[in-house]
């Protein structure tokens, strides 16, 4: 039963049909739909348009069909080609006749709008919940370790010393900005298409502002015709979950090297490295590889939705059907990650030796400079003088503590025996203690800001 | 002058220099980087680190490069790598020694995520005036045109009769959640990173609270490391931009098909409209398809981004330079195509007489399955037999209202001799009065919305 | 089982399993993977690693693994993390001891890229005969309606006539230059990359070319790192796909034209046709708008392996995995994409009175200057005067050929009373008949160079 | 002066002159533009259209024109909206009428087709040449240390050892086949559209296989609307830009991690570096990062081009202007990237010490598994033996060779004394000597075939 028969005298093709249908993939949105239809409903008795016994008999119909989603036993038949053809054929072996009227006023392209909002409003708190899992892994296992020091780098060279804790919750602000970003997104899916009919309006009076509110939703969609067409939700949800995906990959990436045999400071559990089958000694960090590149995954599911729409005429055209699939890709996506990622932190085991180890003095010609600076110094010429000390003892390949004074001194008179006092890594940390600074206590005081942003939520 | 010559013995190889090299592009951040410091050097003050002497030679030598910049006598020299050594450069060379003493703690880590936030937030507000623009010329025109009737089409094929107004304000909401998404990015992007240093947080106990609130921001970043890596924001703008664009691509497609000799709704002016140097009769919309093209240009730019981005270790990584072309190039691809959006929707013309003659009565066929269904039939079955009238209609070559009444009947008994009032399209829009719906008096409500929106911000 | 397990102690988190394992899309490479196994078996046969019993015993377990996937009766156990150990483990159910002799130099790595080559390479054969399929129902197509003229556009404006066998064929050399970049893309593909180990090289002694040979492909890879990194063939296949996919966006978009109301130039069958679920009287284009949309979602699937492969470290990393989702996508896409489209081209009725009725004399403004040419005039003055005579029949809104003679010798006198011959649609094809022009000469010459061309692969 | 102005009144918006106007970014094409009109003058005068004198005086006049532009000379007028019409004024203006004439049967839309791939013939000539820099370089570094031995990763994980010099080379494939492509690309490229006229093709008889064999290109356009309509050359072009990009970030990722602390296996030259304006000791390897971050650069105007292409209807639309824009990016980019790449090539100097203190015996692991297979052990269970061994050194701390005969044969009794031969890294990368591997042989005969490679074209 195709619900748009009358008019057709032919058949439809059959790789047609396949190329065509949606049914496999937009079926899991029965839940939304059948929520979106009782709401329809409700509004169509509110409208006089059915009786109290039809809309009963509606809504229990629209039970049971949910009941057979829910259970598994729902039977698909050739025909029905989407989710909405598949309830209303079900609905109608159900309740008969007043399945028929549900339809009244509605079509499949206000209807499908719906649907997806629906669906997606409790996605995205599925993932927001995620992301909070992983957050609350990385303030946690921060917390664990709050005072261990690590080699900080920019450009993947040795800049200055920071806090594990420190570096780890910078991961922690992305993914803030992450849920803050899905809850705008979610602020403008919440917006109710229903009663914008094909296009132009609904003409039977429905009240769209009750039949928003029914639904959960804060308004109606003030333009019918923009209603159909909007797909500007899902491709914010594809833009905030290629962000995710991108902050993953840059934890993933700093994990593989902090892995790897060059810094050996992190490992991860056993039960998220895998081997290889040729090389007997192998454990690799396949988890947070997989991670990395899933971020290219979810930038392709957004590359598809935009190019898409771009340059469709107005209203609902075929070609939006191609919504669904990467929406479901970039959440599926994130549900199997996010967890994985959660995982990973916490297992995070940081080594403290080779962290230490890797501590090289010469992160500490900054503070070197400093020094000439906390004297009178510009910091322009100190950070010249610091460079030139920096080259001597390369040259001499000895630590910066191992030159003498006279070799400071030789390069400015403002150094006394206390500069020696600065190739001291804590004090080094401890110095940064500005908000967002590395220093331990402004590092709690982040962990405490990060705590209390997770309990708001 | 490299800023960071001291440890170095060589030369930069010249292609290096051209490849490495940002100022042919960043100098444009140069207000934004004079104000940064002009702040800093308060806050640099405010912390005992220079005298008040030294903070107002510093601000009256960044006064005096600004106005070099504004008035184009500032002179490059080969050292000027970027607009952060030029600026302090220039001011070394105005106020010697206090420029050195600017970058204390400051890195030009910090230094540039400031600079380009400071910048975006006021490139925001310039593009969502440009927006408001659009919007303000769709409203205007919409107003002009208010009971004009029109096809509506979806699939491109005839749908249902709607106002011209009704399909123009489709627009305008899309371009007011473009500004709703701005609004969100300038909020996230309204965070001080200055003071973060190179990774690792500032040493000399700047107040960074004050900073930012000298800057105009509401709050400073919350992890130095984040601080220097995060690029969201301008992914955020990059994202908002492509959507902008895919808005205004659909716009424009609608109006080259409308301005086409199958359609002739509408003309747009001259001046937004190009011949051809071998047809002589040629009228193109070549503003339109522009328009148009300009979605695939802020797609890839936002692509661009996110690819750069992707896998990157954590902090800064000279990567990160590649954000600024595809910013830039966005927003001035805003700059340049919004005012002329305007410009066009400004200068349209609708054509009642084309619109009216393309009205066909098969467009009614959804208004006579309602006619049944005031009658009290399921609409399931309303619409099958609305169906076939249609048919019957098409086989024949008439309108509907060409038909019998006995034709109506043999379809089904309800239909009266009071069917053929419904092949009016003025009372089918009139209709569709609900929230959002194509009825005049919606739209005149809808287009009252609007203006309140326009005038609330 | 997994192959690797020798060195582990713990068990893999199960949210990691399902976040690693391949084997749920990956089982689809099985008979590429067994056939890669049957030649590699013969290649350890010649190095003396295995006897003539033990190859014999490998081939005929492998076949009878071939027989269960084909059957459907191949029963995946929980370990089977990918079809590499899937078939192994199955292999070793069935003939015990001489399986475990099978990997021996093979790494996943090899086996893996190998195993894509080979399914890439049949299925690119696939692609190219269903390419093929719709170049020869446009040829067939535009043989039918040879002689039929209809308005070209630019610019979706009236430009100049054109045979609609032209317009159709148009669509055939995109699709030829498809097929030509596919066989590119095989060539390249058709390299053997067996025997490279994970990354260092067989330490057999394996005789690589006589591999690559077995395997129908033309060479060895010649860099072990090299080959077990390289996945340039399935990105130029997505590249190829993606075009393959703009090209159909662009015959799909002109279709949609073409049967909207404003042109009812072609109808395409009902079978490729749907229609509404509230208005009875829609016939959607919905076969054409999805082609359309394919080409998003094969330039998404192109940029995610695009961004998973950018800066990946040299050799094999696990976020390599996510290449075979987009593959699989681009390719199935096109598998059902393909035969639809040969479907609509099979069944468009061009309307010939529809395509006459749009020709407007106006499209004849260029032949009107090149009867001044042909008159000694430069062109570009007699596009000017051409042009004013288009102006003053607008403004008298008449046809070109309505003018009186007067008026043409108004602006030149160089106008004869054979100037109205020029307003011939028919001549002004015929006209064009260089190499690649729109008279019905070169386009019968064209249409047996394609013929020609289909004929040589 | 507007080439399409005699039908206009009124005159183009200031707003839209400057985004409509492209000559700001074609004029790079001139060379291509006036060597065009060479041969179309040619062409002209075989047809018969143009006399010998007015041939020789446009020849003469567009030689001047070149001259102009090649000094920098030229002037443009603000109504020079492109470069077709720069060119044709500046012509008109110093031969006078013959100017007129060269239009004659031409369009602007085969005009700027041939443009277009007259330039991208030539520059991807220029790209190929710097490629072939970049792989001499390869080359040669490879050669000069042919014998050092390094740890070889995979997952960046220690995995096996390999040469440096195999190392090196696999990059060199990579790049192959980017040469290989471009050779493809040029070949498509290289197809005349001239004489297609706007659509339909040229009305004068101008003989296209002649027009084409002038330009050096293999053969003419086979349609017209096609013709005008195909920019799938410089999609192809900036793929293979794109991958070119993925290449050249895979060895930036490689060099950034071995420059970096955990590796020094590699110093680049000072000339390729830079440094910190906050921290003195800071070398940064800013080269590899901007290679690494030039592909998200590249893979944005790939999207951008793709993105502008689908769904455009057939022939020319003006959003086919903005394929210029990615195409000089990506031409820049490359022109830009290549040759640093080639400096930091030939300035590598790899470190034996780091390199040789980093192989770890368990990367012989699977030489461990082959000496058992060679033994006549089946290769999984040899693998999970030696497995269980390097988890026994493991777990005492000691290298593989300094476990006592008795803990291998506590495992398996196959061990014999001879085990200990195994833990020899070069006996290990020797043994790889099939085509493609590891051993010096095997690396030498590679480097004669990348050779024999350079010198085929």
């Amino acid at each position: 039963m195709r619900l748009w028969g009358g008019r057709f005298s032919g058949e439809t093709d059959d790789r047609m049909r396949r190329f065509h249908d949606s049914f496999g993939f937009d079926r899991r949105l029965y839940a939304a739909d059948i929520r979106g239809s009782v709401a329809y409903a409700a509004a169509l008795l509110r409208a006089g348009l059915i009786t109290d016994d039809e809309r009963a008999a509606i809504v229990e119909g629209l039970g049971q069909v949910k009941q057979e989603f829910d259970d598994g036993t729902f039977e698909p038949l050739p025909g029905d080609e989407d989710i909405h053809t598949a309830v209303e054929r079900r609905l109608t072996e159900i309740v008969g006749s007043p399945a028929g009227k549900l339809h009244t006023g509605r079509s499949r392209n206000d209807q499908i709008a719906l649907d997806v909002r629906l669906w997606l409003i409790m996605s995205i708190d599925q993932v927001s919940a995620l992301l909070t899992g992983v957050q609350s892994a990385i303030v946690d296992k921060a917390e664990v370790h709050s005072g261990l020091v690590m080699p900080g780098y920019t450009h993947l060279q040795a800049a200055q010393p920071v806090l594990f804790a420190h570096w780890l919750m910078s991961t922690f602000w992305m993914l803030e900005r992450d849920r803050d970003r899905l809850a705008d997104c979610r602020r403008r899916t919440a917006v109710c298409p229903l009663g914008s009919g094909a296009l132009a309006g609904n003409p039977f009076a429905i009240d769209r502002e009750a039949l928003a509110a029914d639904l959960g939703m804060e308004s109606a969609t003030p333009n019918s015709m923009d209603a159909v067409a909007d797909r500007d939700f899902i491709a914010e949800f594809l833009f905030a979950a290629a962000l995710i995906g991108i902050h993953t990959s840059r934890l993933a990436e700093d994990v593989v090297l902090y892995t790897s045999p060059g810094y050996r400071f992190l490992s991860i559990g056993e039960a998220y490295s895998t081997g290889s089958s040729l090389m007997p000694q192998k454990r690799n960090p396949d988890s947070m590889e997989l991670a990395r590149g899933k971020a290219g995954r979810l930038i392709g599911d957004l590359v598809s939705l935009l190019t898409v729409l771009k340059g469709l005429p107005s209203t609902y055209n075929k070609d939006m059907q191609e919504d669904k699939e990467p929406l479901f890709d970039a959440f599926d996506t994130l549900m199997l990650t996010l967890p994985v990622l959660a995982g990973v932190v916490g297992t995070i085991t940081p080594h403290a030796e080779a962290m230490r180890a890797a501590l090289d003095e010469a992160m500490l010609a900054t503070d070197l400079a400093d020094y000439l600076v906390r004297r009178g110094m510009p910091f322009r010429e100190a950070h010249h003088i610091s460079g030139r000390i920096v080259r001597r003892a390369e040259e001499r390949d000895v630590p910066l503590s191992a030159l003498a004074l006279d070799d400071f001194r030789a390069e400015s008179d403002v150094f006394e025996s206390d500069v020696f006092t600065v190739f001291d890594f804590d004090s080094s940390v401890a110095r940064r203690a500005v908000t967002g600074g590395t220093a331990p206590e402004a590092v709690a005081a982040q962990i405490d800001a990060a705590r209390a942003r997770l309990s708001s939520r």
